[in-house]
């Protein structure tokens, strides 16, 4: 396959000093968090274990102001949940770095890629 | 401290499918590289193991057309290594991919630091 071909993938993850950091695993996770509306499922969908889907929500609660996901306790879908304002706010502000990331890094991605080695196509 | 005093670090890797990826660690190592001369005196200027920066430079010399990284043997340095031009076009590209990709992604940046929970001075 030749390497301009290959469509690259960015993981961009922003440490905020002693605050924490946002990365593409807890972006996804509270994206399926909005699809599934339960924390477990929506690590499950990811192969997140139930304990790391919890730790990092609580990771993300401690680190903003107010809390991003937030349970739903009773009604038809009891032990749910949902994310808050911040919660959308920080996903949408962190999709919106990368989109721009990328977009900014495209023409060195492309240099790089002309240096890339190419793979035989495997027959 | 207040959030928005934090100066936020970015750590972005870039995926080229199977042709392999590259990100932080491997654009320190081939600086360190350049200044010590040596790829297990730049590993260890990183607290890298001897074993894990030859395994690095590895698979960087087998993702690019050309190695990016060749040892010198004989002469006064005899042993040591030094990058080769398409070492040093992979390391300026790498850098100047995040130089872009930060300053695309300050505003967003901003908006989440706005969310960041204050930390206490510890006082």
């Amino acid at each position: 396959m030749s390497a301009s071909q290959v469509p690259p993938k960015f993981r961009i993850r922003v440490v905020f000093g002693s605050h924490g950091m946002i990365g593409p695993g807890k972006a996804d996770l509270l994206e399926q968090i909005i699809r599934t509306g339960s924390i477990a499922a929506g690590g499950r969908a990811l192969g997140m274990s139930y304990k790391r889907a919890w730790q990092l929500v609580e990771t993300m609660n401690a680190m903003f102001e107010e809390p991003v996901v937030v349970g739903t306790r009773g009604g038809a879908k009891g032990g749910g949940a949902v994310l808050t304002q911040t919660g959308n706010r920080v996903l949408e502000a962190y999709r919106a770095l990368e989109r721009d990331a990328e977009k900014a890094a495209e023409p060195h991605v492309g240099r790089l890629q002309t240096m890339l080695r190419d793979i035989p196509d495997g027959k």
